[in-house]
């Protein structure tokens, strides 16, 4: 294997599968990232044997070949080199790296001891705007679930139905939906669970991506394809709870307020309810305000917010992260709260904006 | 006590002396600002016993008087209000805070538990430019030594001599040296050992600060005197280490070379050696090369970078790490490394410069 490449590529594609890389004591080669000359390019793969990421650079192939090489020290080499060109060159497992100003040898192991990374090839297929994807998942992961109590809540749900993509998380307490439209139908409907890490490893990944991205649903497994990039992750297994019965049909109050005003409330109820982190909101009808109130050992804080109320004043009290959570992604000037009684969930939304739904359960007062 | 300020003026006194404030068990009140009006302003403190920070903020005093406020919550009511007054009013230690949209009460402890910072009145005096000092502090404090074993080595000298003022650290390995003009000489020298950690805080505060900065000692303390701010520490007993002899007054082998090439092969070092943390400079005089090696488990590197060279050809091995150091703070294009012997200290120095000094013993190769 002999090869020369742009060492500012490198450099990209070694931070773009850094945290895939994982330091394992029984399985040390997941460690080390997979080299190997793929039709004119380099290919590089990482995987945590969750999910796996492969990323094609640009290089001047001499010979063909394939080798695993330490992720950590081989980043860290190419960041520090200054030059424009790295050479590579393999000879028994020894990587020898050249440059102009440098002179490296680094101890690879075998490309044969590497998990292998599923090809997938059929399946239900799905394009959509990188940008949508990215926003879509911005909007819902955070409200996926910790830990493994529930499995499938520990996932996002994207469901296709016709042209429509449902980008869905839960943890029991409180809902994400963003529905996407597709410029393309499906070829058919699914509706399958990634892994939270998979969903927060993608957006990170999409971070600097333009253009379009393919979803490929097969065998659960899911394939994320991009120029350059493809992200395969197994599907949690198990069947997605059945939200849609749970979202309120109607309101009793409903109130709309500036997303920065709402969220400086809640950031303020925050310091106050430490202990507790409760936020109560009135709606005062006569006032057009909204007030939120917290207190705990440290002392108490009443925020004025003015609102424009429709139907009556009410009130009702939600965990204060579950709510700023929402209006640090929300992305619109204003949003709706509409609720029906302080024991029922409560719904958020952008103004005048269906396609992005967020329910919270309130917390006793 | 009873006064308004402008918001974001608090924000800043409290930023800045938020990193003073400690949360202690044994001493709860350390994690409580004094809040305290002295000649028409807000004057608030922080301390941490070894160091204490006096602020003063504009404020509308409407009645005298003094308490403490826990930092943590006061900060995070302050950075989170959206307004643009704040008013405070005191009650049977209960402080609450008013401004256009938040109502607010905090818990306070008595102005009497707060432990006293000293009041410096007489002392030595010695005056000069706030970046001179940032610049001296920045170029020496990270040579201090860690931990207790000796110390007057855990912190930074400051010997002023006649219009001279010395800034040194060392940790026994390598040592850093700066010296600055003063503009009026001292009415009397002196030689005082600062605490790192109060240098730190120290250079943090400074951060945004323009203009002098006034010395002043007396009594085993030290006070930093700024515009609407003063920083007053004890001083480390003992005698500092008589360093001066130890400065190499002659070379065999001098090096000019790049200040960022240099530092490029030192952190490429850095990669390969992680468990011996040592690169080996050779001074290849007839190809006007200085070359770094460097080895460890992982693999090697060899860099070469063009330097000129006086006098003969040589070798050395440092610890990567006190390298980089230096020249990652030495803010010069180039450098000039002299050497005598490879098991005598190495000297470090911008070019055509002789008032920042930085001395490294040689590790073995």
């Amino acid at each position: 294997m002999k090869l020369s490449c742009v060492r500012e590529n490198l450099a990209k594609a070694l931070s773009a599968l850094g945290r895939v890389v994982t330091t394992s004591s029984t399985l040390p080669i997941l460690g080390n990232v997979l080299l190997q000359t793929d039709q004119g390019r380099l290919k590089i793969s990482a995987t945590d044997l969750e999910m796996g990421v492969n990323y094609w650079v640009g290089a001047k192939i001499e010979t063909q070949g394939k080798i695993t090489i330490p992720a950590r020290v081989f980043t860290d080499y190419v960041n520090n080199n200054t030059d424009e060109n790295i050479e590579l060159e393999v000879e028994n497992q020894l990587i020898k790296l050249n440059s102009e100003h440098y002179s490296t040898k680094i101890n690879g192991l075998s490309a044969e001891e590497f998990p292998i990374i599923p090809a997938i090839k059929n399946g239900v297929e799905v394009k959509l705007n990188v940008e949508m994807l990215k926003d879509a998942v911005s909007k819902v992961v955070f409200a996926a679930a910790i830990g493994e109590t529930n499995p499938t809540l520990a996932g996002v749900l994207f469901k296709v139905e016709g042209n429509k993509l449902k980008v869905v998380a839960t943890d029991g307490y409180r809902l994400a939906e963003k529905i996407v439209d597709l410029e393309t139908p499906a070829s058919d409907g699914f509706a399958v669970i990634v892994p939270t890490k998979t969903i927060q490893e993608l957006y990170r990944l999409l971070g600097n991506v333009g253009g379009e991205v393919r979803l490929l649903v097969a065998d659960n497994q899911i394939l994320f394809g991009l120029e350059g990039m493809e992200i395969v992750s197994r599907l949690i297994e198990g069947n997605y709870p059945a939200y849609e019965g749970l979202m309120p049909q109607s309101y009793v109050t409903r109130v709309m307020v500036g997303t920065k005003e709402l969220l400086s409330g809640a950031k303020m109820a925050a310091v106050f309810s430490r202990e507790s982190q409760k936020i109560r909101l009135v709606v005062d009808k006569d006032k057009n305000r909204l007030v939120s109130m917290s207190k705990g050992q440290l002392g108490e804080n009443v925020s004025n917010i003015g609102v424009e109320v429709e139907g009556v004043g009410g009130e009702i009290t939600f965990n204060t992260r579950y709510l700023s959570d929402v209006l640090n992604v929300v992305g619109a000037m204003n949003v709706v709260l509409e609720m029906t009684d302080k024991l029922k969930p409560g719904l958020i939304k952008p103004v005048n904006d269906d396609n992005y739904r967020y329910i919270i359960m309130p917390v006793k007062d």
